[in-house]
């Protein structure tokens, strides 16, 4: 298989349907939504034969339990799929809408209408309903889609993809409208990123190696998400019981999301009274704790290096230090943030005004739990991805980050003098 | 000179002034603007000395007369960035906007805030305006630049980065907060744009050669504008003095800027009626004609081979086209446009109506000459530049280009469960 002429293919026909998606009513758009729901409800037992196939091999070649859970589509992860394309139906189209239409001295009236970005390139692994998830958000936005998803999903992610073609045809979009890559070659990912004729976007969805090799190799624009080193700050003005309970959530309501603390900083002030209390209530949790010089000459931990920093652990693992004040966490998390979500715990509203304008992450919060930095918590009802990038969208990315804007300008001929 | 490590000493010093001047009041960069504005008008000996060394050297090494026209400094040109200056001083400020603040089910309240890009990397050629242009708007926006322009204005630029560090130091803001770079070395473009770790945003100034090579090598995100291909449609349902009015406007009011027409399109239906007008109001002002086999079966005019459908031509010459109808003008510009400006003359609504949506342009206008394209004309108060690209920023880039949102969250101790 010539690898370079079927993405080029794939591409070309992609840039073509984006182009009569675009120009789709919202009815079309939510008819090829609601199709693809009914037509993976008719295809249940297809698609248990493409898991088992994909299961079966997953299982010869040694994938370990966790990354075969992620490949199993159970009939509830069949569910949740057809749940999910009754969702995005659901949501308000973001296509066309006109704001800012305001009269200039010239005469002319100028506005920006929201419109597509054209084609998204998806690149990701294992989950075989990333697939529906993410052509299911790029549809309703008006977008072509290419997906790539894992190698060890392929015969899954084929089937599932025949669905969203019946659910195209059915609309009478053109079934090219959303491509899964039929090659597990790993060329076709490195064709994918690097053809800006044919894709105006990749947003890849995975492993931070993943998505670091897309990045420096992409010739294409990338909204992307590399890191995940949350902080919480505890100001001395903090409410102990906010301050208390938010900690926790932060780290132990979830151990493996992007969202999730990594670091505890602890104003110098309070952290005689807080640390004990944090201490015991971390325990309770299992979480270990690795703590500054000053951490563990209150409380028992082991000692945090610099690398314990950066890390994202991902895991029951937290690191503590105490900080000499506001300036001290704003540095410190300057510094080692990876400028997705960072939290102060105050009451004090001139620290928590200075928080959210010095720290310079996509989410700043006041008083809240670093897991609320999520698409449908803040109500974007979707999530494509969180991007930590400042380019375009930052935060959580919901169908809005798959639209642009562009210019309407209306006169009764007018020139310019 | 290690270049290399140069680089990477300018990139520390401007993402560490970057926080100072995101953290600024708007007065503050204001009061920096208006100092600016006056070292301007203090300096114009020292201005002129720098000039005419880069004019000698320009005039020794060959230099045509538009380019060494472009190179000069005159007093009305000092007095016009002194006039600049005064004007981004006077705009309104767009860091710290918080909008779409909305409470959520779970009791937090969530909205955005504009935030500086951070560290703006501009690449231009000869013109020294561009030096204060650029670095007004940056700072005005909060981020810290850093400044490469020609080899060829080197002094110039140097003279004036002098000003404009006396007007950062003035109102108290690091002096590093716009750098002008002080070699001439190619290899310092090649860092500039290589540096994600200091750079967020390159902006590129100048022609199409320099753009596509820096688009090609960056790795930092690049808001380009590459063509302005732009067209002009004449409906049947056109009023005949508009279509001739904008259609002559759009061509001839100036010929190298990049919202100029390049290609005029005609209905067939009223080519008869409408192409001799043209030609000769076109012929009254020199404009060498170039047409489609339709066009000059009624026209004198050259042929028009495809590559002028694809042209640029920046002077007095128009490719005209006859085409069938809204379909036969929308797939034309579709195809051969840029995706800069394109408008349609039609006194029909319906018509105008799949224009605005099915022309996927940054701008799409209705009646109106595409020499409106422009961030002047649509209120932006400034522009740093036109983006072609669909990511981020789409047509005329005011200070909001050099901006982004984050997301800031407000709770009263709020957990997620």
């Amino acid at each position: 298989m010539d690898i370079a002429a079927y993405m080029a293919d794939v591409g070309e026909q992609a840039r073509a349907a984006a182009t009569q998606v675009a120009r789709s009513t919202t009815a079309v758009r939510n008819q090829a939504l609601l199709a693809t729901a009914r037509a993976l409800d008719e295809a249940r037992d297809e698609l248990a034969v493409a898991n088992s196939r994909d299961l079966e091999s997953g299982r010869d070649n040694g994938l370990d339990v966790a990354m075969l859970d992620r490949l199993e589509l159970t009939p509830q992860r069949i569910d949740a799929m057809i749940e999910g394309l009754r969702q995005v139906a659901s949501l308000p189209d973001p296509i066309g809408e006109i704001t800012d239409m305001t009269y200039r001295p010239s005469g002319i009236q100028v506005g920006k209408m929201r419109v597509p970005l054209g084609v998204i390139g998806i690149i990701y692994e294992s989950r075989p309903n990333v697939t529906v998830e993410a052509a299911s958000l790029c549809l309703k936005s008006g977008n072509a889609t290419i997906l790539r998803g894992g190698s060890e999903s392929i015969h899954s992610n084929q089937a599932i993809a025949q669905c969203l073609a019946r659910g195209l045809a059915e609309a009478g979009l053109p079934e090219t409208a959303v491509q899964v890559i039929k090659t597990t070659d790993r060329a076709a990912v490195g064709e994918l990123i690097t053809m800006p004729r044919y894709v105006d976007v990749i947003v890849p969805r995975g492993g931070k190696g993943l998505i670091e090799r897309i990045s420096r190799d992409a010739r294409v624009p990338v909204i992307k998400h590399l890191d995940g080193v949350c902080h919480v700050y505890l100001d001395s003005h903090a409410d102990p019981e906010k301050a208390l309970n938010v900690s926790v959530n932060a780290k132990t309501q979830r151990y493996g999301t992007c969202n999730t603390m990594e670091t505890l900083l602890v104003d110098c002030e309070i952290a005689e009274d807080m640390l004990p209390l944090l201490a015991s209530a971390f325990s309770e949790k299992g979480v270990e704790l690795r703590g500054c010089d000053q951490t563990r000459a209150i409380i028992d931990a082991d000692e945090a290096v610099e690398a314990d920093w950066e890390a994202e652990y991902l895991g029951p693992i937290l690191a503590i230090r105490v900080v000499d004040g506001l300036d001290g966490a704003i540095e410190h998390i300057n510094r080692y943030s990876s400028q997705h979500t960072d939290s102060i715990i105050t009451e004090n509203f001139t620290r928590a005004r200075r928080f959210i304008t010095e720290v310079d992450s996509s989410s700043v919060m006041v008083n809240a739990s670093t897991r609320f930095a999520d698409g449908f918590e803040y109500g974007l009802g979707a999530e494509i991805g969180i991007s930590t990038d400042k380019i375009h969208a930052r935060g959580p990315v919901g169908l809005e980050g798959l639209t642009s804007q562009k210019y309407v300008v209306f006169g009764d001929g007018h020139i310019r003098t």
